[in-house]
């Protein structure tokens, strides 16, 4: 950071620091207080998340992008939109990539002649090891840690990356931030010093025997080796072993494939705005999700909590000013191609986007939001977090999460991810554990509200 | 309240908003921060918390004031705070009630001839039903609605509590504490007008099958009729045979019996203070739990953060100027006899107490802490609570909730109770479902993190 950006980043955390003194909010309206409290009322009153999330995971389950149930979301995510009755809902083509986990994934080593199974998962993206393939192993912690390795012991072997997360970093995300480099490109900079395949510790606090997956990534000047992710029990296990024996082999068997891409879409659902229809607002969530478990976390809640918007609106009578969208995001997990068409086809049209909010952090209690903005955009969004103190979200945090907001950068006045407390997305996240029963209808509620809330104040006041 | 008291609410609520503003935390110095962070990592690497309350629930399980599980409890709780060596260990005798539920909770009714059964538990403490006890019934939702009925419709009535909690109020304790007279006390109420039992709406926001325990209290001078919980889908299943049918007969049978009252003790353990030895802070939480599920959340979570005071201290080299005391109590659940007996004997021997803290809220996320004390000890603890911004657990709310710490009213100078989110609590709270794999070991050491590091605050500073 320089000096100026340095003082730049300090003033914006002062900012956002701001408490709400008695009477700071006295310009905005008794009207706004109690439009909001209308808001939670809806959502905390009825159930209609819990339902929807409940069809979603328990009817189509898990979703990856280019799988036919992917495409059943869409045409449920529409459906849905539709019976609230907005005043359009239409799709987006996008192409996404069509990966598929196969049949076999296993990983075992010999120690003392007794075969030890490691619980495994590919990785989102992986190619298969094309039959058994069988290495020698070479742990490290960190891409710079094998970066500092001679090319010759890296050449023919199994990167095993077994990086823990810092437990003792206070937020669980940016310890998953810290360690995720070696899952996402990992499988690059072990190939371009001849590794022939690389294991991943998964990236959870919890000590289990469940595999966390996601995605790879590959770069096309270097050669593509297969990569899958260890739970952290076999990443314990598998660690010992090879201090006991360094000249320990692996034996990793993956038959994923990469499909050509498919057609798919965002769903779009529109509430033109009364007075400012040229101004949009957007909130959304992602459609696909990772082929283990339901989705349920990532983004089934934050599916449910964007499309409740209709619905609450509607009920509540609230006619936005500016225009309003809920946009279902396709392919997330594996590329953002919904969040990158989205945003091209927003450029081509021209379009004046204030603000994108989205919820993709798991679904769990609120306690704010992450921003990003110019600084009086900063200061405005702190205005209207004052109004979700008795809420319990009003805190504001720099740089914004998601994703799928990224392509968005400079085309939006703001953009806004839910800020949710961390404690247990990563015992669930990208593994067979995310599913339904994890989920706290009231928290998944709370986190409806602040977005909405939000929404609705800066369709009324702008930004 | 009157004017004055509510000028000093105000001035209160304003001292505890005042946010984290950068530099007037600048009088505390970074060792203080270093200290905190010592303390944070420590309960954030280690995994002695969980390890003690898997054994705490595997081993011991649930642990009713007055039985052999309780008295094990105490054992345990002893040995495992001696093994951190702490100064001094003992146990302070104390009497308590002696409740057993027996085998029998049966309700019924007959709808077109088919016998609908009701899933219930005995509110803990209620007399036995002496049979099977038959009669009409009555709905209400709230002792003002009952106290509004014309007598001669209560008499010979079993009183159908109906009153649900609030989904619409943010805070979810809140919506307990409004409606859990209808539990506590209904029974007097019903009885004073000539009813034969109750049936009480369990206060969860769940909608299931399960119900949630709780003590009911008795006026010795009015007749003590039978108690029992309803779960939410049985009460909904009554409200609707009730209107169909207000002549509505129902049987119900319990067979829990009110023993004696036994011998049983609060676990202290004592760090001598170097500087102040007068001076007490304790941090506490209680032993006992309801007979149904584990005891995990309440109080299972509070009994392993405050014994890690001792192992923490002791591992980063922590010597307190004040003295701390980990107290554990006998007998929160059903009249708080062993917190009765700790401020008595305080009292007796003239001891000082600086604060005393607890941890009763269920063990979840952690906001802050929930203060009572002087106008200038509230600003104290504003300044203390400013350290623990980066930890997320700086929020102070007026008005602690331990029941435990309520004896100790005005015999300290400040109580605090630790203040977790609220929204998973009630799903399991004093019903079978309370068990392990409902506790998240990462949100039960950020609490303990919270209170540790207030203890050790304030044994330095003082308040």
């Amino acid at each position: 950071m320089n000096c100026l950006s340095k003082i730049k980043y300090l003033l914006a955390l002062c900012i956002l620091s701001l408490a709400a003194l008695p009477g700071v909010a006295q310009d905005h309206s008794v009207r706004d207080s109690l439009m909001i409290k209308a808001i939670y009322n809806q959502v905390l009153k009825t159930n209609s998340m819990d339902s929807n999330l409940r069809y979603l995971t328990g009817h189509i389950g898990a979703r990856i992008s280019g799988s036919p149930a992917a495409t059943r979301t869409v045409n449920w995510a529409k459906s849905l939109m539709e019976s609230y009755g907005p005043d359009r809902v239409y799709l987006q083509p996008v192409t996404v990539p069509h990966w598929v986990r196969g049949d076999l994934e296993t990983a075992c080593f010999l120690e003392k002649e007794k075969k030890i199974s490691l619980s495994i998962s590919a990785l989102g993206g992986s190619v298969a090891s094309g039959g058994m393939l069988r290495a020698g192993i070479l742990e490290v912690r960190s891409l710079t840690a094998l970066a500092a390795m001679p090319d010759n012991l890296v050449q023919g072997k199994v990167i095993f990356f077994n990086g823990a997360m810092d437990r003792t970093e206070i937020e669980v995300f940016k310890a998953y931030l810290n360690a995720v480099e070696q899952r996402s490109i990992g499988a690059v900079y072990a190939a371009r010093k001849g590794a022939v395949g690389v294991l991943v510790r998964s990236l959870t606090l919890s000590r289990d025997d469940i595999p966390h997956t996601g995605a790879v990534n590959y770069d096309p000047q270097v050669k593509k080796i297969p990569a899958a992710a260890l739970s952290t029990n076999s990443a314990d296990a598998l660690s010992v072993a090879f201090i006991n024996d360094p000249q320990l082999e692996i034996s990793i068997n993956l038959n994923c494939i990469n499909l050509p891409p498919v057609s798919s879409h965002n769903v779009i659902a529109e509430i033109k705005g009364s007075k400012f229809p040229g101004e949009i607002i957007t909130l959304g969530a992602h459609l696909d999700s990772w082929d283990l478990g339901e989705g349920a976390s990532d983004d089934g809640t934050g599916l449910v909590q964007s499309m409740e918007l209709l619905r609450v609106f509607k009920a509540i009578g609230l006619k936005p000013e500016r225009t309003i969208r809920v946009i279902l995001y396709m392919n997330e997990e594996s590329g953002a191609h919904g969040a990158t068409e989205y945003a091209r086809q927003a450029l081509l049209n021209r379009e004046s986007h204030v603000a994108l909010i989205e919820s993709d952090a798991g679904g769990f209690a609120p306690r704010g939001f992450r921003v990003e903005g110019e600084m009086k955009i900063l200061s405005r969004l702190r205005e209207f977090a004052l109004l979700l103190r008795p809420y319990k979200a009003d805190a504001l945090e720099l740089h914004q999460r998601g994703v799928d907001l990224v392509p968005m950068k400079g085309q939006a006045r703001a953009l806004l991810s839910l800020d949710c407390d961390d404690s247990r997305l990563f015992d669930i996240h990208h593994s067979k554990l995310d599913t339904y029963d994890k989920i706290n209808p009231r928290e998944v509620a709370m986190g409806a509200g602040a977005m909405l809330a939000m929404v609705a104040l800066i369709s009324k006041y702008g930004l």
